[in-house]
């Protein structure tokens, strides 16, 4: 069967979230006089987004959008810095829209263009409908359509996730590859049927990450960037 | 409050459904040596539309993708044409998809590229999110993301397609405004708190077309094409 769409993850696999949620956190900081290191605060935030999600994947909580989560991380995040008396209400919600302004690797413009000539493209993430389309709108991501969590009320790796996208584009599992930087999300993909491919971002972390450096299964295409994916496509006659 | 969203009807007010169809059928028919006027079996097609909604707006039927519903109506209309003998089923989900080759109106892409400068463009159609991407490819529509029936799983004029496209932006009603050729849209996208915008298109149904040549409510906006509606919104200091 051939592959008729792309979808991708995003946080990590997309965009420099790291960098991005850090360069935001350092902004607001800055502009109150305080001395915050915007890197390590955008990795504590980020380290309550698995468990925020573990409670809704478990049924303890109901779906909540990722905005909302986001924003209680920051409550959390913000405390635990020793700087929450500092951010009013308004502000706290001004700086929780970092998510929105994340800064995609420098192949992914360019690997999604050449990828829409010939496919659908569209985000599987996490994130919400409204937090992906101002995050394209931010980074230029010509997506076709927004899937993931937003359509599906559940947050991957739930198998919902992946087959919700494969049924809002009436496509097969096997009609459509998950994108990821991430093996385990590739592993859960596949588990639903999809096709899979692998692109490292080696950076996602720092210049000391140790996880997903590489692939550590046999996905269907392993690929250094989204240029290097379009041209494994192109070379594959049946996908 | 500011209008950060614009919403839009498709089918009339994007693109000219009539003139695709018809062109689809005269093909599929002229191949099988078939005398079929394109122009009438679009139509006949098109006039189970609302009647095939009624089903689900009334809770009669649960909620089924327009994708569907059209080759339930595409097989009634090939009886009602005496030309179902010829197609077979392969034939059927072919022709079906002339839903997604409809051309846009002239305006309409030059208009939207102007308006996403500024705001969110979305659909808020009736249409599935697979038929409304598969439209957008086609037409070239720049959409930021896919909103309508295939987030709400509800027709318009049911308020619960439009409120869905609000929350799926994290918008207010009154953020948002819709953009349609047909006055009863508006008037229920009205009633749910939105803003709206009234685009004329006379030749939807043909030359000796009689509804909707014109603004039958004080829609906040009445603009000729899509360039005019976002000259309108230049122009309004507060949308």
């Amino acid at each position: 069967m051939q592959v008729e769409a792309l979808i991708f993850d995003v946080f990590g696999t997309c965009v420099d979230w790291r960098t991005g949620v850090a360069r935001e956190v350092a902004a607001a900081t800055a502009a109150k006089g305080l001395k915050v290191d915007g890197v390590a605060f955008a990795d504590a935030w980020r380290d309550l987004y698995q468990p925020a999600m573990q409670e809704i994947r478990s049924g303890r909580r109901s779906y909540t959008e990722l905005d909302v989560l986001h924003r209680e991380n920051l409550d959390t995040t913000l405390d635990s810095f020793g700087i929450a008396a500092h951010f009013g209400d308004d502000e706290r919600t001004a700086l929780n829209r970092a998510w929105e302004k994340l800064p995609p690797w420098p192949d992914v413009v360019p690997g999604l263009i050449r990828l829409k000539a010939n496919r659908i493209i569209a985000p599987c993430s996490n994130g919400s409908i409204a937090l992906m389309t101002r995050l394209a709108r931010y980074g230029a991501l010509p997506w076709d359509c927004i899937l993931g969590a937003g359509i599906a009320h559940a947050y991957k790796p739930d198998p919902r996730a992946y087959i919700a996208a494969c049924e809002a584009l009436r496509l097969q599992p096997a009609q459509v590859m998950m994108v990821a930087a991430h093996n385990s999300d590739l592993s859960a993909a596949r588990d639903c049927g999809l096709k899979t491919a692998f692109v490292p971002r080696p950076l996602e972390h720092g210049t000391s990450q140790v996880t997903d450096l590489r692939a550590t299964s046999h996905w269907d295409i392993v690929a250094a960037d989204f240029p290097a994916l379009s041209a494994h496509l192109d070379l594959r006659p049946h996908d």
